[in-house]
């Protein structure tokens, strides 16, 4: 194993449906199938799961904050107890956003310079600063097997010159990002890092073309799309995503940060997206919601109270085959951790039975079937 | 399956050594191995643990809080959905406790009377009476396969006249409970609830004599020692235990209510006792303290910090071959469900393997050596 990225391209392709793609990206901690759903692991656990039951719902990757793991236990901590794969007992492959996202969503706490950003913490107040080497430094500590370069996502909506302004400054802390990144890789240990740089460019696209060309030509091992699902329409999303995702080279993995909904994956996928990171699955059971093939299902709704039903009819989880939505309902009334892992666990194992159904089907050249027969059933208004 | 208690014994024993007992129980949801460790599942769930999570640990039988399930979802409920073990998921064997300690647990929001107790809910105030014959409805409509008579459990310490009238109500109520059991059981499913009595009497061994015969003589399937581990030391409690329990028929199982810690399960099962139950396990791993080998770890302390070590080096479950200190005591200080899941999950199946080796040493014959040495090891202050 090189600790730095040899060139050699880290994406299989397997087959192709239209612009759908199904491959697997391979890393130090093994390989993962592509299109892919990675669980959102905050603070270093996916809220209310076990790393078991991550296995077993079958998510293949799961994504670290570095922003949280950066500020609790501390990146130094992480690295002292083996990087964030052995750390949070999954052993396989991670994947750390940049600390971006996160800390220009703090707003008013946050004093941006061409330098970096300085922010206080959410936790204590104390101040700190983001720059694109220290983000480098941290998630290169934090270990995972693919990083983020450090980028300035604008909020939407954005006018276009502040966009055109966190365009030059992502294109800017990428090469600042991917400078430190190699200095790095040449003196740690042997594990590989592999740096993906995110495009900006809200819904320009103009500034998108911009952005992407400027990403590629640095030539990251993988691309993420960056600055979606932030506010605007799903008409722009994916106006945004068909502009970008062409200037994006086919033979590298090509990720869609922060999305999304079902049918947004769906919609993705149908452009040639192959990685997707959310909170939706396990946020929403955490508060009474949970997705199913009927559509969203708000568990903790009062006429849910006697009923036997499992969450969903369709479904082949542990959940579904043991408890009643009348049980799980009675956990989230009483505040039940129980009810929380098992609304969790029901929503994480869809997510990924989609993306399992989303690769089969593209192996079989019937991914736009299977897309319209999923919406079909889904928007079908059985739960509303 | 008859409805009501025919009579034939439903404890078999399997083995002596001295006074501990190796036996099993039957009943309508399968057989339990005794001695026995029954986790509370307060609400209708094991706080933190699924179904599946308790099996898993090894548990065989699982309580529910007669008082809880009453006021949320209501009994009605359960019994609408299947009754409890099918409610909560759990399909085996369940016991439901009279609700009696919880509702004197509530002192000033209670009014006792010969009748019965009236009490305000915890949740919303409101007004509630239980009685032995309301009891008896409500256990019956909760359906577990072990109920408890409605008894009067005083705090510690009492007046030996508190404690001598807590035993004649207990008695009178008693008698109350197994008549109007008696009559709900003519007339309803076939699922056989077994209806256990309950001795109390406090440190009083006088008292105690009187009770246990009373209770005794209404030929139960099963006998319960309460109102000990309510406050007394160590000593008092044994000394009240040695003494009641030698009034107990050998041939029925007898359960020592809410005890309790390791070292108390183990005195118990030495003069005899089969089934016990604590909230121990979990609540205490949801605040910050796991139970171990080596004794009570508080793995919430900041020592721990970069601890690779499991919660326990001896332990075989799963949490144990994958997590370290330092990364549950993150969680922990996160507030993450998923440290309370794993604490829990540790605990639980720590009580699970003290129970495992205690009836693997009386089969052997060696109970008292295996009692020795868990000692010896758990109070080796090696996590102090």
């Amino acid at each position: 194993m090189s600790s730095k990225w040899n060139g050699a391209s880290i994406y299989t392709p397997k087959t192709t449906d239209g612009a759908a793609r199904r491959g697997e990206v391979r890393t130090d901690h093994g390989v993962f199938q592509t299109p892919a759903f990675m669980p959102v692991g905050t603070s270093g656990a996916v809220k209310a799961m076990t790393a078991q039951d991550l296995e077993s719902a079958g998510a293949e990757i799961i994504l670290g904050n570095t922003y949280h793991l950066y500020l609790r236990p501390g990146h130094e901590t992480v690295a002292a107890l083996g990087g964030l794969a052995k750390f949070n007992g999954w052993n396989r492959p991670t994947l750390t956003d940049s600390g971006g996202y996160q800390v220009f969503s703090l707003k008013d706490r946050t004093k941006l310079s061409d330098d970096g950003v300085e922010f206080s913490s959410h936790i204590d107040g104390s101040r700190h600063m983001f720059t694109p080497e220290r983000v480098m430094e941290i998630e290169h500590a934090l270990g995972a097997d693919i990083i983020m370069a450090f980028d300035h996502c604008v909020a939407y909506p954005a006018t276009e010159s502040d966009a055109a302004d966190a365009v030059r400054r992502t294109y800017d802390w990428a090469k600042r990002s991917l400078e430190r990144h190699t200095e790095l890789s040449r003196t740690e240990d042997s594990h590989r890092r592999l740096l993906f740089g995110i495009v900006q460019g809200s819904t320009y696209n103009n500034l998108r073309t911009v952005s992407a060309e400027q990403i590629v030509s640095l030539d990251f091992p993988g691309n993420a799309i960056g600055g979606l699902s932030v506010g605007e329409t799903k008409d722009e999303m994916e106006d945004s995503l068909a502009h970008t995702i062409e200037l994006l080279p086919k033979e590298k993995p090509r990720y869609l940060m922060g999305v999304g909904y079902p049918e947004d994956i769906l919609m993705a996928v149908s452009h040639g997206v192959d990685m997707f990171d959310c909170v939706l699955p396990t946020r929403n059971a955490r508060t009474g919601q949970v997705f199913t093939s009927t559509g969203p299902l708000v568990y903790r709704n009062a006429e849910n109270a006697r009923d036997e039903r499992p969450l969903d009819e369709n479904c082949t989880c542990r959940v579904c085959q043991r408890y009643s939505r009348a049980y799980i309902r009675h956990l989230y009334n009483q505040s039940e951790i129980t009810g929380m892992v098992l609304a969790s666990y029901h929503s994480i194992y869809f997510y990924q039975e989609l993306m399992r159904g989303i690769r089969a089907s593209i192996e079989k050249g019937e991914f736009a079937q299977f897309r319209k027969d999923f919406l079909a059933r889904y928007f079908s208004s059985v739960n509303t």
